[in-house]
């Protein structure tokens, strides 16, 4: 069992805040996500993609504001279960909540914080026989740990830029990396498309469009995919140890909504008047994920959320304390790993 | 008169990023400030101090976030009337708002948001008689432009960064820098009282130590000052064309406080469960000046408050369209000067 003060639900940009905001207060986050990596959709759909509505940024690219995030957020210590969904909630006698995921794995917080985004994304799977047979065994929909790869026969299916970029990083990594598309056309950022034509014309990325995979080979686990080109009768057997379909991951509110929390246009209701809790005492939603009259889906609306909503996690989890806020350019930061940052002192000094 | 959209009262970090937001509306800004410089305490009181607790900075110096604002903003050309108070306010037939300075300057516009953190700063000045006689005719409590100083005798008086600071500085300037401080200490930064050391030492500040300016000479402008030095019997006249009392500056909220608004712990009250107005439609008070239930008073919030404020000014502004929020890593960012920012494109292009 996992222990900690703040459980968040979702390690976006609001969540990895959140994680900052408890710090100083002294409290401690654990954070749960879907994706196997922090950052939600800035770091898997647009990494790459500049924001320009971050307060005091002018431009920064979406993978560079959750780096700065993760950086502003180290000293706290903040724990990660990630690559599993948060899928049930109990209330236990003390007040306490246990969050279980899709895997098993069990957490247990005074505070819930649900900073969900639009929901844990699932992906588009292809319609293939057997599909659910080979998931884990063969079959993966998002790349955790590249190293899995290696040396290994890959086939990555898809037209877009997850397709393009992975088929890219794993010719370094895979025996053999076979790209499939059911179209010519790639839609992409220009140099991803310039390079995986370089790679192809190098031999080291197999191409094979416009084809789709029609079905799946081997028995407990995956050997090869048969595949069919358009327009030609026949299809083919291809032998690989990996079948990567990349056709986009979709969110869904997914098991949050049975949580009996109060929902309104798939997003949770909350008390934005107050702290952004949710209709059961214990649990706030904040970022994307709720809404109040005049909700905007922000980053920096998330930010502020956070931050009112760790002051009530903290009147919650010690009743009898008062905490008096103390701005970081007066007081520093002191992170649980011993870190001090704090702005250098006037000195008083005679000058003669 | 100077006519805009939104009329903010106060530069500092949330009101300069109300022109940013007010500018994704298509709407334009003027700011009023009554300090010589936009950025409020960010560049006046605490330009070299790191801040910890802007999302995604893991640490920022506020002068560095305020050029950061400035430049974020430069697309929308906001206007600035800087070194004036906001006085008075006047309700129009046409349900506009006239807001005059105390110098008389005349501003116009239908939504009024008040971005005045802790209020106006005010100086603190010394009990010297005739004080008011020369202020704007040799005495001056803030350095709006250090020109007006060029090859004049400049007399200092202070012990703290402000009087350490701008002695360093006006010696490139003026033709003779004095700096007189009741005591031996300064108090500032290390590097500030060495540096003052070190021209003290080659002769280019004239140090008058531990010591008080007790008189003012002059007729129509000044012409020196008088000082005692302590423990001394007599004191002695200084020839001089400036005198600048720097003893800091605190803030009030001054005129704003009779504007007819509900004051509460010398903070505005604002209707936090919507928009940030105050129980004037059509000013709104957004930032430190605001207070509700839970207010913080952090520069992240007021970044909040200014972007839900926008959009309600924008529906008091055009009550009959619709606005439909777009991303800008999606719609990119249109300046009011023709530049336009945005996420390079995906293309479609075949690989073969």
């Amino acid at each position: 069992m996992i222990k900690t003060d703040i459980l968040i639900i979702g390690a976006g940009p609001t969540g990895l805040f959140t994680v900052f905001e408890a710090g100083l207060l002294q409290l401690k986050c654990h954070l749960i996500d879907a994706l196997p990596q922090p950052g939600g959709q800035c770091a898997e759909i647009y990494p790459k993609k500049p924001i320009y509505d971050i307060p005091a940024f002018p431009e920064v690219l979406a993978g560079d504001l959750v780096d700065n995030l993760m950086e502003q957020i180290k000293a706290f210590q903040p724990g990660f279960t990630l690559g599993e969904r948060a899928d049930t909630i109990e209330k236990q006698d003390d007040g306490s909540f246990i969050v279980t995921t899709n895997k098993g794995t069990q957490h247990q917080a005074p505070v819930v914080a649900i900073a969900g985004g639009l929901g844990s994304f699932e992906p588009r799977k292809p319609a293939l026989e057997n599909l659910a047979h080979f998931e884990d065994n063969g079959i993966a929909y998002m790349i955790k740990d590249p190293e899995v790869y290696r040396d290994k026969r890959v086939v990555i299916a898809g037209g877009g830029d997850s397709a393009l970029d992975w088929s890219i990083f794993l010719t370094d990594v895979a025996a053999e990396v076979t790209l499939i598309h059911r179209r010519n056309e790639f839609r992409g950022a220009l140099d991803s498309v310039e390079k995986v034509q370089h790679l192809k014309d190098l031999g080291k990325i197999n191409l094979i469009t416009p084809a789709e995979v029609t079905g799946l080979l081997g028995d407990d686990s995956l050997s090869g995919v048969r595949v069919k080109k358009t327009g030609e009768d026949e299809a083919f057997d291809l032998e690989c140890d990996s079948f990567i379909p990349l056709f986009g991951l979709s969110p869904k509110l997914g098991p949050i909504a049975d949580w009996g929390l109060e929902i309104e246009k798939n997003a949770i209701k909350v008390n934005n008047a107050l702290d952004y809790q949710t209709n059961i005492p214990g649990i706030y939603a904040i970022g994307d994920v709720n809404t109040y009259p005049g909700k905007l889906k922000l980053i920096l609306c998330g930010f502020h959320e956070a931050t009112l909503m760790c002051q009530s996690a903290y009147q919650r989890i010690h009743p009898d304390k008062r905490y008096v806020m103390k701005y970081t350019t007066v007081g520093g930061v002191t992170g649980f790993d011993g870190s001090k940052k704090e702005a250098p002192k006037a000195v008083v000094k005679a000058i003669d």
